[in-house]
């Protein structure tokens, strides 16, 4: 692990890693925002992991998310990780479209070769980062939390409700509630995984909610003037799923609201509140 | 007047604006957040103008400067102006460097040619923005503050030192106090106004503040570990004239923080709060 970048910020440090990964084969990059709380001698602190949308590294969240005023009240450490392997070797989608390959790697471990070697980023989210995360930072694994945007707010959902006992709380910014059912997951799940409907009902948090994944509650914000709310995030689909298994969801819908950092960063403090009541 | 873009943010809009400038002869653009209750019909908002660093327009504050939650908060217009004319025929530094010339107007109405056609900041922020911005939005000019970073601080320190009575409140990030003993400003003041002390010293804080320009106070926020401070910002050489003077500045040092936005952001809301006590 080699530290790149480190700024002082909000009575804090805004960190950025590179290591190189095993599970991707490829160096990778994350921020982490470490309160003081979390620098000085004390009690580890709580992780809150956040997913990033398609196209974007850490530095979207990192420059124009506003978390770091919340986390450093809160004593929260925040991990902002990138959406895909990069570098040489590393396949892109055969046109270069935003929406698959480098930027977008959907948070799957990739099946489909030549994406299987490198696309193994659900592993490296839920095994390998969590292990680097603690050993090289005052991290108290035993409360995290899980929040992400559009591509990564179905990050945190299926990470989330695959690992039930791990996050204390799981929240989204206009995420993709039922990726099978829209164009940017089929094209990337189909791509990556296949066309077994049983590994795309891995990958779809209305699937495994309907399957009998389980979290007691879920928070999420959406603009309502987001270009991609109908045909691409679906939130009813999750309220609908989320009604029938009795998941306590919170949906906010706000008028005006597009899929921008402006919206992101409009909601990120209560969104933060909201995981530091059930981490701290 | 053609509005370029519009977010919703923040419980406002943060809108981008484009207009032809009679001062600079060229197109030129601005950010404006306007928090609801400029939107709405109710008692026109005060203004607080924030003028960027070298190499900035627009965007960089606009996108990392976190200001928007504190300005709805207390009902601020917020205006965020380019740092200079740019376009086809605006001259250049003829090495292309940051430092001079495109980004970097230093806020001065140039006399040396070819500079002295569209560089014209000075008269562009102090009169034309402030017309444009009293027409076409619900603003209350009788209640102004300034602020700004680096070469914006020391725009903000300048243009509120020569309009005393316009301004409500001044405050700065890490400005350049005292530009005619700096290398930035030896080179930007002397490539705009030539050789002449005179027109040097108009300015230059500390020697408006010397010369007898006042206002009742200054707020400054620096970090300690900016790497400018101690060859390109000088705030002791403020302190010096502001001590002499009987002008009340608050400058506070901040352990760790470096010149970036990273430090500007950490220090936004109090800063905004500050200027609120004295404009609301």
């Amino acid at each position: 692990m080699e530290r790149l970048q480190r700024w002082r910020s909000h009575g804090g440090w805004q960190e950025v890693w590179k290591h190189q990964s095993r599970e991707t084969g490829t160096p990778m990059e994350f921020s982490v925002f470490l309160p003081d709380a979390a620098n000085n001698a004390g009690d580890p602190r709580p992780v809150v992991w956040y997913l990033s949308g398609l196209t974007c590294n850490w530095a979207n969240v990192t420059e124009k998310g506003e978390f770091r005023a919340a986390c450093a009240r809160h004593g929260l450490i925040m991990v902002a990780p990138d959406t895909s392997p990069r570098g040489e070797g590393v396949p892109d989608d055969p046109d270069g479209a935003y929406d698959f390959g480098l930027g977008a790697g959907f948070y799957v471990d990739a099946t489909v070769e030549p994406f299987a070697t490198h696309y193994r980023m659900r592993s490296y989210i839920e095994r390998e980062l969590p292990e680097l995360v603690a050993q090289h930072f005052s991290a108290d694994l035993g409360r995290q939390g899980i929040m992400g945007h559009s591509m990564g707010g179905h990050g945190a959902l299926t990470i989330a409700l695959r690992n039930p006992d791990r996050f204390r709380a799981v929240s989204a910014f206009a995420p993709i509630c039922a990726p099978s059912q829209c164009p940017w997951g089929q094209k990337a799940l189909g791509g990556y995984l296949g066309d077994d409907p049983a590994q795309l009902a891995e990958y779809d948090a209305c699937r495994m909610i309907e399957a009998g994944a389980r979290v007691p509650e879920i928070l999420v914000d959406q603009g309502a003037a987001d270009g991609f709310l109908d045909t691409q995030l679906m939130p009813d689909a999750l309220r609908g799923a989320c009604d029938k298994a009795g998941i306590d969801l919170t949906l906010n819908l706000h008028d005006g609201y597009d899929h921008s950092y402006y919206f992101i960063s409009s909601f990120m403090t209560t969104q933060l509140d909201w995981h530091a009541a059930r981490l701290t």
